[in-house]
């Protein structure tokens, strides 16, 4: 018996897309439904899958309400934000606190809060200098982007990127790294456990190399 | 011929002593002098070493004269902050412009800022629940840590890790990174070439693995 999960976005859904492809290996969750807030790309590819979808306006008083009855009319337990843009409105938060994630395509806390979405984020980073990004999963409270980190992954920024090309290196992560988190919570719900955690595995040192050596080859530009 | 560095420290020195150890393997700086705001331990390891050591009032308005004195009397061409606590005065930062390195041991620009310094960075990584931290190596500016990034190592924060653990961690990565950093700078500089590039060299993923069942193995809590 698979968790039931809905999908909230406002784009493209290639998060989304990845999210039901793995619904095809052995994945733990069913995303029974697709709440959009505008007409969106998104919508095809869950009914090209027989998802149900629906439209929301978020404008809308009691859209909280509104979005809870859907959930609760397919017996969801857990909520995954993909690319959704507003926030989530303050009943969703309370009757799904501790089950909802979301995707950031940067290292939170760094690069977050409101406006930061899509190739702001990407041109964010890359002002900055920062020679690291990656995805973050993160559990969602009724701020952007504060609630408590889940998982993140390290991709490297390359001294010539541009937004779009670390954007699509970043993606790359994002379509491992969501379906694995939400099969993690699906597992955790499913057995009523507490939330599931996250090592990252790696060890930040090429293979065939030491640490000492892997940085001093780091740098470069004044190079004998 | 080397070039001259200055150190500013107010701590114990253990990245100050990592420069000076890295002196005796062939690095393209040698640390000609130490300032220090307060009675520390960096001042008598940099006596041990032979070098001039000066303690200097940040609290005095004539500061920035003082130390912009101090470096020039030396012939100093970069200046390397190491657990210094002060704002460096705005006239060390006009006279040194982009030959300012400092360290700060979490992945900026998340966990920096006024305050935020030894176990306090540490302790806030861990409260977010992040998954990753590191040393970053930035370009000092007149503010707290908002100088351009120069250099960046990610090393994984363990799920059962306290501020202590996590700190000696990142401390193994700052003694090698800041040596390199401290080096490529002084490289460039002897050369007046432009600013060292980093890019890390890594891939996240662990000998052996690919990135898929990479991330897979890194969720636990709720395994099978």
């Amino acid at each position: 018996m698979k968790v039931p999960f809905a999908v909230l976005a406002s784009g493209s859904g290639t998060n989304m897309q990845a999210l039901l492809d793995h619904e095809d290996h052995g994945a733990a969750y069913r995303i029974e439904l697709l709440i959009v807030d505008r007409p969106c790309a998104a919508e095809e590819r869950a009914r090209v899958k027989g998802r149900a979808v629906y439209r929301v306006d978020f404008g809308c008083q009691s859209v909280g309400d509104e979005v809870v009855g859907l959930l609760d009319r397919h017996g969801v337990r857990g909520v995954l934000l993909a690319g959704f843009l507003k926030l989530l409105p303050p009943e969703v938060c309370r009757a799904y606190g501790g089950a909802i994630l979301n995707i950031h395509p940067a290292l939170l806390p760094a690069f977050g809060g409101k406006g930061m979405y899509g190739h702001h984020v990407h041109e964010a980073v890359l002002r900055s200098g920062a020679t690291m990004s990656g995805p973050t999963i993160h559990f969602v409270n009724e701020r952007y982007d504060e609630g408590r980190i889940l998982a993140q992954w390290p991709v490297p920024v390359e001294p010539d990127d541009t937004a779009h090309s670390l954007a699509e290196r970043v993606l790359e992560v994002e379509h491992l790294l969501y379906p694995a988190a939400a099969d993690a919570l699906a597992r955790a719900l499913g057995r009523e456990e507490p939330a599931p955690t996250f090592r990252w595995p790696g060890t930040g040192i090429p293979a065939g190399q030491d640490l000492k050596e892997s940085i001093e080859s780091a740098f470069g530009g004044a190079v004998e």
